[in-house]
């Protein structure tokens, strides 16, 4: 065990499983001695179960720090729990390891994934390891639980329905651009701290849990914002049968956010199309707005209304000061 | 629509959802129009849930027929569930997809799941789409059901135990050889009818769901044998803590394996360490063994006893005619 690399060539299956992962196992994962997990459902619960995908190069940058990726792989998910108004339960992981992965990066990985676990109370259930000639994927399914019937969905989105966003929207797809083209003029306004919050907003999806309960007290229909605003609202309005206008000044921005809009007000586009929000973005009868928001203060959670569900199938329409914008490619798409 | 090319390069990923798995959706899919899915458990009942990934040149042959893809990528995954004592209830599907996958393989791959998915009735419930700049890698995540408390667990054998296995033992592996080393001697004794059948029980795993039941009735443990039955009783035994005596002599091979075995008696070891059997590797307290063998008769799945679990951490013997193996590596690993 004295040589790390020749350690690197000899691992199993098993040892790495035990190494990394078994301090990440919950109950329904015999200490991922078994084929398969339990979960054991509560009295008059329902699963609410989802898959993600990430691919190193695609989803995120091979040198993302090995901790962030292992977050960042169960948050995008349990995203989507939080957005159907469901708690997590536990989750299984998949992960294709390229031959030259080293234990560090396991190391790392694994203790980032165990900081995200631990935060949202989602231990490991069990998964899969396998070696893979391309890059480095993490699939992982997360099981969430909800009363019976109170799953929140995409598709029930009403014309009348006030439109909520969490948090704030397009940091993290100026924290990709800071990445991808860090010489553009506007990221000098910004400042060290507004450069490392849109770096760490990229990385770090924080998901809203805080608002479960209040979404399946309240929302009509609901998602998380992971492809960009406009075109997950577009989304939804197509799910729902409807059609939507937004309110550009209204939209909840950082303060990083607003300082790169100012330097460059072409920006608006990357903050509205731009991908891994991971906000939630629901709808709200009326007569519920003001209580859905006053939970969601009560939980942390910043909630902005930026406009109303209306009839018709049109794409989205965005509004600012006389202009109109409607994104007919508006959500960027992995795919 | 014309133009298959134009088509694939256009295809976005709700589109390629809609033509290839709506049709595959099941009942809390929601028509995959929503961004996660919902399983209502039974009365009594717990969740039993597990993930395989397949990649492309480690797992199947990137020109196996795609349809045969299809149907393996589910049913090693039933396979587990049916070990498991579970019976299906849906999977979730995610595909990483490099770019030149074209529409032909994408209709033939979802032709063979949906047959899959109808023979095991195991619908889809969801997924994920994305691309990937390395081979097509496949991440199913199964979910099965057990009355509470029944799941049976690959660590509970005991001492004294008599070992069981379905079907035939060793036919994938030597179907695999076929495939890569097709010059070989042993080859020219099977004629055409056996490679064919060798061939197709590597390409098609047949879960044992028919024994699900008896498992459930009489299993002390029991796993799915995909790594190879040498290396796959030794995790058994090394997770409960004992030891296994197999007699070579009662192992049930088909006739094509015999006829290879005639032909070439090296051919013991491929066909107890190689992998992708998907029978079912189970242990059954000596009076439960008639019960149990009669119920496999009565579901029409062969099933054999083919030695006993002993006491001790000694690797799993393997006796032949007056000669002793035990298979330091038994197990092909993927990893």
């Amino acid at each position: 065990m004295s040589d790390p690399a020749q350690d690197d060539a000899h691992l199993t299956e098993d040892d790495l499983i035990a190494r990394y992962f078994r301090p990440l196992a919950g109950e329904g994962a015999f200490g991922l001695r078994d084929d398969a997990a339990r979960i054991v459902p509560g009295e008059g619960t329902e699963l609410v179960v989802t898959v993600d995908t990430l691919v190193a190069g695609v989803h995120f940058f091979p040198d993302d720090p090995p901790g962030a990726i292992g977050r960042k792989a169960l948050g995008v998910n349990v995203s989507d729990l939080a957005a159907k108004g469901a708690r997590p339960r536990g989750f299984l992981l998949s992960a294709a390891l390229p031959r030259d992965v080293s234990l560090r990066w396991l190391g790392q990985f694994a203790a980032g994934l165990k900081d995200a676990a631990d935060a949202y109370r989602c231990p490991l259930l069990g998964g899969d390891t396998v070696k893979t000639p391309g890059p480095l994927a993490l699939s992982v399914t997360a099981f969430g639980e909800t009363p019976r019937g109170a799953m929140v969905h995409r598709f029930t989105a009403q014309p009348g329905d006030r439109i909520v966003v969490t948090g704030t929207i397009g940091d993290a797809a100026l924290g990709l651009l800071l990445r991808t083209a860090p010489g553009a003029a506007w990221t000098e306004a910004l400042g060290v701290d507004g450069r490392v919050f849109l770096t760490d907003r990229y990385l770090h999806p924080a998901p809203r849990l805080g608002v479960v309960e209040a979404l399946r007290a309240h929302a009509h229909a609901s998602m998380d914002v992971s492809d960009g605003l406009a075109g997950d609202l577009a989304k939804m309005c197509r799910a729902s049968g409807a059609s939507a206008e937004v309110d550009l000044a209204l939209l909840p921005l950082s303060e990083a956010a607003r300082a790169a809009l100012a330097a460059d007000p072409t920006l608006i586009d990357t903050i509205v199309t731009g991908g891994d929000d991971y906000e939630i973005l629901c709808t709200i009868p009326d007569p519920a707005l003001a209580p859905f928001l006053d939970a969601a203060e009560r939980a942390g959670v910043r909630a902005t209304a930026i406009g109303s569900i209306v009839p018709g199938d049109a794409l989205p329409v965005f509004r600012d000061a006389g202009t109109e914008t409607r994104y007919a490619r508006g959500s960027y798409s992995h795919f």
